[in-house]
């Protein structure tokens, strides 16, 4: 199991996790273009076999187990009235997520995935980050270990989720530092904040920026972040131990893993992001970390609705990329 | 069973065909925001429940049986040079369907719809429609009607596609004929067409174009287009006839069905189109006929492989509105 132990060690990760495998990758070019149609003609289908294929070192890659997990985390930030739900209802979505009623507990049946969720200290919220650091750094790396407890070593994939009220402002918060712009340029309504919610985020977040400036990514996570953040980070560190790649959310998810870019970009070689959210900040930070989402829906929901509905589209790329015929078997002639 | 016996009377189904029901469309909306998530929060997942609910006439409809229809044809412009692959290729791709080696099969295997084929007199080409007509009235006829017959009237949802060497010119000179702009805005590379290739096309369409002026959009589909267009629009109004929402495919897919807009508009209000292509001519084609694709996904293979791709999301929306708790079942605090 992957234990975090310091905070300053985590973007030299980088330089010792697996990479992809580029043989395997080459191979499964050369199937697609040998498969009955135009080369290039399945675009992102074929990217996204192609991914997958280096990141599970064969040419023909299979999703056999697909791994979803929600982190559910609570934020002393609340107290700055950033959100209009109260602060119980992570609880009752917690609740909601166990009892099969939520979103993403539809969309994983969908897709075939297995939903875990793991609920961090609700009952204790991180620190308001207008008044000190969110997190200590041993409450950081406690909850980055239990992320990266939570991926199983023998998913082929795996997707990634939060819930937590409050945290669209967490996610601004973060973005802001980690990649600069106001942060009126990275807030959005989030759950539904009207316009006086959105200017108790926006100054909620200047005044954490102005608290905790000139802080490594790893500790701005500690600053501003809350479990659920850290807690996917260390879960994309874990699933890039065990060459298991990831399906990123939103805008709040997105933020979170966006940490461990700022740490080092290799950090997030493994991940995609599985849509493009309503969120105004998303397209911003998408652009920030150089990724392409695979969908774009207007969805701006959380808890890895996102990224579960992409996984169908994955599972359809990898079918499609093992399934058909090449030219030669199916005696169809080439130009 | 629907049959077709004169062009001049198609525009004037859009009177009697059925409409989506309201009242269904109404209690999907109101289900959709008793659901546990800030309302609108899914997006177009939302947009599409509520599409199934009204054409379905429930407000829980569900995907039991998913039918796709390949229609494909051969034509005689391929006379011109407008396609650097042999008409053959048609057949050989029809034999691939049938055992299933294209990406259509792995398409709907993947997304559960039971796929047909329909190859519609491959060995006899229809006309140069440089030099006459591409079909007479009665040709055309015929073929919409085989269209409509292919259309299991018990299926929830109806995918469309085609495969014909030659087709995306058949798709530019249609989309030019009916709505403006010239054939260079409309063509594009198709299967895999060279700078010359190009040029051939759009010469081929100018000729056709200055030949067949001052016709109705049903007249426009004899002159210029294929079987497998005329088949698409018959297999179109079998469908709404039964209440059956249909996904059109990508360029080709979607100008054969724009036939039919040309002719009424609301010929088409049962009809979603799965992808955006990367064949340039399909989003100027998007916006004549006011439809927003499902995905983009940079494919261009025709097939009905954009549409089986978004049967995936169609089915998770239905997963999701069904599926999903109320702020009441689930004892979660609303605002």
């Amino acid at each position: 199991m992957m234990e975090f132990t310091a905070l300053s060690q985590i973007a030299s990760l980088a330089d010792t996790l697996p990479v992809a495998d580029s043989a395997a990758r080459e191979a499964a070019l050369a199937r697609q273009n040998s498969l009955t149609k135009p080369p290039g003609s399945l675009g992102r289908l074929e990217e996204l076999a192609i991914f997958m294929a280096g990141w599970r070192a064969t040419a023909r890659p299979v999703i056999k187990k697909a791994q979803a997990v929600v982190f559910a985390g609570n934020h002393g930030i609340c107290a700055q009235g950033v959100n209009p739900y109260p602060q119980e209802v992570t609880k009752q979505m917690v609740a909601n997520f166990e009892h099969g009623g939520a979103s993403i507990n539809q969309l994983c049946r969908a897709n075939g995935a297995a939903l875990s969720v793991v609920a961090l200290d609700l009952d204790t919220p991180t620190a308001d980050f207008t008044q000190g650091p969110a997190m200590t750094e041993a409450e950081t790396l406690e909850a980055m270990t239990r992320g990266a407890a939570a991926v199983d070593p023998t998913a082929d994939v795996l997707i990634l989720g939060e819930m937590g009220i409050g945290n669209s402002t967490i996610a601004a918060a973060l973005a802001s530092a980690l990649f600069g712009a106001t942060p009126a340029e990275w807030v959005g309504p989030g759950t539904g904040s009207d316009a006086e919610g959105i200017a108790r985020k926006i100054a909620a977040i200047e005044a954490g920026l102005a608290r905790h400036g000139g802080l490594s990514a790893m500790e701005t996570l500690a600053a501003l972040g809350g479990r659920e953040q850290a807690a996917i980070c260390g879960a994309v560190l874990a699933a890039r131990a065990a060459h298991i790649p990831v399906i990123l959310d939103g805008f709040i998810c997105t933020a979170a893993a966006a940490v461990l870019y700022a740490a080092d970009p290799r950090l997030l070689d493994h991940c995609l992001v599985g849509h493009a959210s309503a969120e105004p900040g998303h397209r911003r930070l998408l652009a920030a970390i150089g990724q392409k989402p695979v969908l774009e829906f207007d969805m701006r929901l959380g808890e890895g609705s996102g990224a579960a509905l992409a996984l169908g589209i994955l599972r359809a790329a990898l079918e499609v990329h093992n399934g058909m015929a090449t030219f030669g078997e199916a005696g169809v002639s080439d130009k």
